[in-house]
């Protein structure tokens, strides 16, 4: 991609207030950067929104991104926000296919990072099947930003054979993972300030739609639910099904997949995996009798290798997420109270 | 409003991080101000995302809003964020329906300050007929933010009879602004730090799209371009007309209408009034035939009182704008290169 990308040649180096103040500046900036990579037949350089045709039941959802670093271990934050968005609506159930960018960017903030950071949003959006029809960007004084802050707003359209919702969850459902837990934590946690170690764990931060597509087309309604355990990892969003749908959730903490360097890393550094923040999987509620079907499935789509059943849907404890330990005792898993790392995504 | 918004009791004066956390402390923060205020039949506290029928021809906008200070004569960050986006939706002859909201808290701001900013933004949805129905919260620490920025992105129906385009700007078309300019910027300035004075400016932040709705019910494909000129002001948004339709503007100052103070305060701090900011004002450019008609209709219109010819699309000096001062001389006028004050919207 860099080579065939190659940083446009611009007067300035780094980006000042001037290039958030909508004039020519501003322009300078963004036309040979946002407009050259992004460009498409639906980003109207001349107007402040897109326009275009729609039709049928649609996902709308939003995330800022904050993450710091900008640049971790197997990602930026380009590619997050584009990823995070995409997977939020593919977790409606939804087929991406619209998103906004907006950039909060602190002065001082190097072109040449920016640029790397616009290049990432590209490649994600080509992999990902989606646009980026509409954007802004606002400049603000160094020591009132964190270098950069992007937020992306997607529109989707739901799947034909979709059918999410939390009313949806019933007893005896079955509780599946896509994929291995806690690589995205823990990968930002081996380059954040204080904290640094050496490892080679990267990132999870990748969409999911394709999987989330596949799995609708194939069983339909009796997917259940859908839901990305990113910030708070799997024991708060579990905690949130099971709240949420006046529930128990039972799990079996042998069978959530896990890479044996991020267990490591977090025995190490004193932290429960389930509450460690992902960015690349998502658990899925199913009807049981599918279930077996469902993890197979899921094993030949991309990026849900180890997908593998982790629990189930129970009467009793209603509103408590309860696992059976690997050496066999039970114990209640609650939801985070105030956050393990901040500004993980 | 403030009779029926009590603020309600937290055990907390000031956001935390941990409010940003996506756990139990995030849902205590939401729970009671942005869902308890902002709650409707499509906001879903228990999914990422919001899913509606929708159907026909779309405008998609977005914006993140960096205002300093947050509260300022006129109104403050929370119904700048929603007015703002409403107008951008306006400008694309679209009728606003739905609207994400996601916040970028700096750790330490004072659950008042929000509290009285989500307020706002109620008050200003409801002005506005809009719903919001999806939303996000992040936290930073503090010193990597500045209090609190906002983003809003917005879905509209593009109303039956518009047609808004660079392209069908034509010579001859004539230019109306909708009220007086240079409002906000001034108020901005009126109560920033180094620059105070004593002044009654109001900012303009309000919704114009009833206005916008009324003038292309009656005047349909007459109406052929609209644009709010907003960072930038009133020369910026001419000259990307200029530019991107390769005609010519020709503008006359007198014309231009300014409340008294906000043209004595210019003169003072010696600004022009062209590149002062706006927020609730529009630029539209229309058929010469019905030019009159436009002028009187809309000044019957929420907040167009003083709606006014101000120049014309010639064929001279194309891609240029040429203002006749009050004394007759004529002059070029550029596009704004950097910005005259950030952050002001």
């Amino acid at each position: 991609m860099q080579l065939s990308c190659p940083m446009p040649k611009l007067d300035f180096d780094k980006i000042t207030l001037g290039h958030g103040g909508g004039g020519t500046l501003s322009n300078k900036l963004l036309e040979k950067t946002v407009f050259e990579l992004l460009g498409n037949d639906l980003l109207d350089k001349h107007h402040d929104g897109a326009i275009f045709d729609w039709e049928g039941k649609t996902a709308f959802t939003t995330d800022s991104f904050v993450i710091s670093p900008l640049f971790f271990p197997g990602g930026n934050i380009g590619e997050l926000a584009v990823n995070g968005t995409v997977n939020d609506l593919a977790m409606c159930g939804a087929k991406p296919k619209y998103l906004s960018l907006s950039f909060i960017i602190e002065e001082g903030l190097l072109v040449e990072e920016f640029w790397k950071i616009v290049v990432s949003i590209k490649e994600a959006t080509e992999a990902a099947g989606v646009k980026i029809i509409t954007g802004d960007t606002k400049v603000v004084e160094h020591g009132k930003g964190d270098k950069i802050f992007i937020n992306t707003t997607g529109i989707g359209k739901i799947l034909p054979n979709a059918d999410i919702n939390i009313n949806r969850v019933e007893e005896a459902d079955v509780i599946i993972v896509s994929d291995v837990v806690a690589s995205h934590g823990i990968a930002i946690m081996s380059v954040r300030k204080g904290l640094e170690f050496e490892s080679d764990i990267l990132s999870d931060t990748r969409p999911l739609h394709t999987a989330v597509e596949s799995l609708i087309t194939q069983f339909g309604k009796d997917i259940h639910l859908l839901k990305d355990p990113t910030r708070g990892g799997l024991a708060s969003v579990l905690n949130e099904i099971a709240r949420d749908s006046s529930r128990g959730i039972y799990l079996e903490e042998q069978k959530i997949p896990i890479d044996d360097q991020v267990k490591a890393a977090c025995e190490i550094l004193g932290l429960d995996p389930l509450y460690v923040a992902n960015e690349g999987i998502f658990i899925t509620v199913v009807k049981e009798s599918i279930s077996e079907e469902v993890v197979q499935h899921l094993r030949k789509q991309p990026h849900c290798t180890n997908a593998s059943i982790i629990g189930q849907v129970v009467n009793d404890h209603p509103k408590q997420v309860v696992i059976k330990s690997g050496i066999g005792g039970k114990r209640i898993v609650n939801m985070l109270v105030g956050q393990q790392l901040p500004r993980i995504c």
